[in-house]
């Protein structure tokens, strides 16, 4: 074991709550480097495995991490659910021991079960980076949603953020709220009564649709409206007529204001197809920018 | 960037059709370069990322394309769409523009949908390689089987090529069909009415089975009777009766001629056990040529 | 090819009934050298490609394989059953002749047909190293027991294992059988009637659950109820009553008696979770154990 019980706290990545602002601001930076890095591979993290687990499916996400780590020269296992045993009963806890026993020296792991993670970092000694469990936090992603931020308006104090959408259901806007907060921005939510987080109430306004356009940035969150059966968005038409960002909508938009989303996307639903496209959006960024934050997340949790 | 709009065009591979005879010619000349080479790695792609997208399954191809990039010292990332987030309604289109946003090099795509490759590989800035797409152009499968067929006669001008069964469907079909007229071989078809292609009447005549057996080459399509419902061949027997290479009728078969097909077989459907088996198939050959084939493709398509 | 007809035999591991107890030896000794091994990589199957063929999911085979041949170095391609097109009933053998065909070096092989190795052993020039066939044999798991045994007790001779759930459809107690017999070990087994594999009657004695528990080695077996409806064991509960190690029954286990299982575990049905958890049970080392030795097998396997 290479990492004590204090230094692997620093090495894991399960949320951005706990984080310092410094210690975000690290991984911003470090960020910035490796984007400006003009060698695809740099090998620093060769002879370590990692082991992408997968219990809930991304193609997106996976690649991303699978990416990072391999242009800092690690050795990558993945593993998707559906293409495991997992289906079998087999826990995910105990899928997690068993990697960490055959001598993996990281774990990205993604999952459903909510609170679950936790117990999991606790039962193992090696450093586990959150790639998005339940609807808690999905670290990653908000880091790349600040990066992406940051580079467009250098500094995040006094950035005002709405995020808009299924706000109950979601890890990105948990993950965004708490890290923009430290650094002085200033979130609002948007979202139908049956989307909104109680427990979020103290945390962020809601505001109107009007209100939530008046921002810096505009972050629509991706709906499923699979999970709101019996709900008063009963098609995806009308979900777009009432919180999509139409164009229509995008026109009223401040030239300086910058469209955000984690995708994937339901293009014409949540966001016009147009606006996906347009020149305020920077959706494509936040996936390229995902590459460097996550390098300089597997670098703290595997370099030696 | 380091490919311009012009040198990516040549450096993609979406279809044989556009190519010319020069450029099939060099690919093959390159494939037999790296069929000789005695090395198993030549890391000449080393730090370039390639990722392989299956929206459609295929162990074989996948396989084949990435044992090519592996020797070539590429850095691959696969996923087929089962194993994927495609099922939550994501496109396609958005999932290969954000591989490119990660930083990918070079994608390898199979897809179904005909028609959305070229507006496709028209909205990325890296080359794209064709693995298949709908019943369209399964490009590197042609460039092996005419490697195959040049190994074995020496020229391809003059030879008379049967291609059998599911012609409506195959993709195999139309690549080899554009490409072995383009070196003056003669091609024709065999095919029961229903499987016939309407737009390839003018390409290539229908011959009946027995005429199909007098040839240079005899080329076994897979069917697939399950899109043939309501059809004359309710059953894989007498899909046999009338159209498989059964070995009654490979008995009948210059000595000279060569048999093949592109897999997975359906044996003693389309093509007898014995017949997979005997001297005169090369259907084991092709799957091992696709290796040197595919490594000149990717060659073509990633290198600096 | 390098390897000749005879090499080839002495390259595969298809079971561990045809093995000498020194052949066994060996490879338990190199395991330990692994074991010792300081640097994680030691590339000495570089340029070398294995195929990990899974036709039956696996999650924790799969990559105790793959940790195995990248600590060697080896070029690692990987595919389950679930995203292939087996599934579009491509066979078993075409596959693996297919992967051959493309100039793997060795292939990692599970499979459900009884029956079906040896066949494709015989059709193919390369090594196959079972991972799992049927109820047949699963060698390198039995291979780990041993050295987990070895390396608890220092020698296998006159060792008491009892092996205790469904026998009958269990390929790990086959495997453990005829190794731990070859080794002077004495084998037991603890089974209902139903899970009693009759064709083993001679091979080792059943014994009731009072006398499997006094022994060195309790080694449970996942249970899959699921294949034994219409039993005497409807429930998980009543299997547990029966046959389950339970905390109670594990408290009368002598102090030197270790607690083994394949995984993955069915907690609380075959196993109490406390017993898996404490500090008789070497179940998480035996996982740690399967990686040297599967070093071992794919150095002998591919090694040039």
């Amino acid at each position: 074991m290479i990492t004590t019980t204090s230094s692997l706290k620093e090495r894991s990545l399960l949320g951005l709550k706990p984080l310092s602002r410094s210690e975000i601001s690290s991984l911003l930076d470090r960020a910035a480097y490796w984007e400006s890095e003009p060698h695809k591979v740099i090998p620093i993290l060769e002879s370590r495995f990692v082991a992408n687990m997968f219990f809930e499916n991304s193609t997106r996400t996976r690649f991303s991490f699978e990416m990072a780590e391999k242009r800092l020269g690690a050795q990558v296992l993945n593993f998707a659910a559906a293409a495991s045993s997992v289906a079998k009963g087999e826990s995910i806890m105990d899928t997690v021991r068993t990697l960490e026993a055959m001598g993996i020296d990281a774990g990205v792991i993604r999952l459903k079960p909510i609170g679950l993670l936790p117990e999991i970092a606790e039962a193992v000694s090696i450093p586990l980076i959150n790639a998005g469990d339940g609807n808690n936090e999905h670290p990653t992603q908000a880091l790349l949603d600040l990066y992406t931020m940051k580079k467009q308006f250098g500094d995040l104090k006094g950035l005002r953020v709405s995020i808009i959408g299924d706000v109950a259901h979601s890890r990105v806007a948990r993950s965004n709220l708490w890290a923009l907060q430290k650094f002085g921005a200033e979130v609002q939510f948007c979202a139908p009564p049956s989307m909104r987080a109680p427990e979020l109430a103290d945390s962020a306004p809601y505001v109107s649709m009007e209100e939530a356009l008046v921002a810096d940035v505009v972050m629509i969150l991706r709906v499923q409206l699979e999970r709101h059966t019996g709900d008063l968005f009963k098609s995806p038409e009308e979900y777009r007529i009432h919180y999509g960002l139409t164009e229509d909508r995008a026109s009223t938009l401040a030239k300086h204001t910058i469209i955000m989303h984690p995708a994937p996307i339901n293009r014409n639903v949540e966001i016009d197809d147009a606006v996906v496209e347009s020149g305020q959006s920077r959706i494509f960024n936040q996936m390229s920018n995902g590459v460097p934050i996550r390098m300089a997340v597997m670098e703290r949790a595997m370099k030696l």
